[in-house]
């Protein structure tokens, strides 16, 4: 599981293999539009809803086409991963719909509905102390023990040429685009799209919309380095995690810039995206389109792609009912 | 305004002349499936989404039918109604996209937010005292003055022509179904289905489904007349109104039979389809889900298409939060 050492980096006859791969096993999600919105933004706004993907998230690509991917032997050892959110929500989905086991570690702090629904999707939970050291030592012995191969969320070749798949859809869809604006965490999907287009159609413009609370992709991308966040707060807990060496090659090859969003700005973005264009996004999702209002020069008269990433919230818990 | 008289019956030429007519003024809106939802009723659901339609909420199609269907002399002086709800919405909607004025009369104990949204779609809201007295008064007085044109919500051929549509874009969609399930306050969309479905598809049975709260169309079915309900209470707020000559007309020809479902049925059937399904609904659209869910028999193993009638819901004030 090191990191440094030397990495594979996807190609575009990767994601045509993915493609091929997952077809069977994801949606091919609907592109939304809302004169609203554009009316609001000044630009033409097309929204890839992956909030409607299986699991309810986007991640569903990357995680099918590492599990269909792998030989016969190496399925029949089960897979594994880390994570308390969509990843692992994903990887559940995949492995049962190949019918092998998804071992999935998670704090013994997460919430019972979390790993519950882990379950729902057919993973085993795995829980230990809240802490990185606990979680990669349960890992590692739960890989050693039982040769799962081990998925990372997003710093895997197979994972992004995966979510590779998702603009490759978008463009056909809807043909060149401007900009796309997609969130960024770990930087998976703005990986994947920074692969599809980079070869399909170079001259669109690659933003990454990330939290302010949570900038670190912001501040890597200025200081030409990997700068990771430590523990940061914000309401689009998808987007926490830190950049990796897999992901930090297509960022700092590709991308136009990281445009930030305050919580106040996520939180009226995805209000109004719920309001107006009537489906349920999570505030990762929202990031995009705050960034969008927010920076009108940059997109006005633009025909701009702007990925909704997952639509997976606690709906008893909205974030504008503490506002 | 007398409904005693004769009245006139719209043809399926009628919803041929309305399709052509309202088409640059409306959504075709998708039509999405649900794995879990099948798994779940043992039926093959087929939600047409009229939430996503313009001014969230099929209405827009009767509203539209009736506006662009007036000569240019009755356009000029525009167009009237009462309503505090998704009519209002809708008819102002149609009225400014053919750039005439929209009246409609509403209760002065109606909420700011539902007038704000009125005037946001351009029409004029006059206020009078809460009773039907005072509201029919005032509505009389304004088309005496003015001369606009009074679309009422449902009891109007133009109107059900219009609502008519929807089940056709269905029916062209998916094909034959084995069943049409719609929910039902005044009757405008289960009377336009079933203009439609008996001309095009005589076998697909069509169920109304109705708040157990708000049963004057069951209770009418059954007594083989209109009974009227006197201020029921219930959380699908679009479903209170009462059957009227025009809608009768078609529910007592055509109906197969109307469902019912109780406060909490229709809210777990909300809730589950935002969970699964990522949309926004209103209640009123959870209605025929928690009816096929409550009468599996009837459905399971059928193909089942399912009006989602609207998506305009107070997302600060949502049903399960108080449950």
């Amino acid at each position: 599981m090191s990191e440094s050492e030397s990495i594979y980096i996807p190609t575009y006859d990767d994601v045509m293999a993915a493609r091929e791969r997952i077809k069977p096993y994801i949606h091919r999600t609907p592109v939304l539009t809302s004169s609203y919105l554009n009316q609001l933004t000044g630009a033409e706004l097309f929204f890839k809803c992956e909030n409607f993907q299986k699991a309810g998230v986007f991640k569903v690509r990357g995680a099918s086409n590492a599990v269909f991917g792998l030989s016969e032997e190496q399925a029949s050892k089960g897979v594994a991963t880390h994570s308390s959110g969509n990843h692992a929500l994903s990887l559940s989905y995949a492995a049962s719909r190949r019918g092998i086991k998804a071992s999935v570690v998670m704090p013994n702090t997460a919430p019972e509905a979390k790993k519950a629904a882990v379950r729902g999707y057919g993973g085993e939970v795995f829980e230990c102390e809240p802490s990185t050291t606990a979680r990669e030592a349960m890992l590692e012995e739960l890989v050693a023990r039982t040769g799962a191969d081990f998925v990372h969320p997003y710093n895997d070749h197979r994972v992004i040429a995966g979510q590779a798949t998702c603009a490759l859809e978008l463009h056909e869809e809807v043909g060149p685009l401007d900009a796309v604006v997609a969130p960024i965490g770990g930087g998976g999907m703005i990986s994947g799209t920074c692969l599809t287009l980079s070869n399909i159609s170079p001259d669109t413009k690659i933003y990454a919309a990330e939290p302010k609370n949570a900038d670190d992709a912001y501040r890597s991308l200025k200081a030409g380095k990997i700068i990771e966040d430590d523990a940061p707060q914000t309401v689009a807990d998808g987007l926490k995690v830190s950049l990796r060496p897999h992901t930090w090659h297509f960022i700092s090859t590709y991308l136009s810039d990281v445009l930030l969003a305050t919580e106040e700005e996520i939180i009226e973005a995805m209000y109004l995206t719920w309001q107006r264009m009537k489906i349920v996004i999570e505030p990762s999702s929202a990031v995009p389109l705050a960034t969008i209002i927010k920076n009108r020069e940059l997109f006005a008269g633009k025909r701009v792609g702007v990925i909704l990433t997952g639509g997976n919230v606690d709906l008893k818990k909205l974030p504008w009912m503490n506002s």
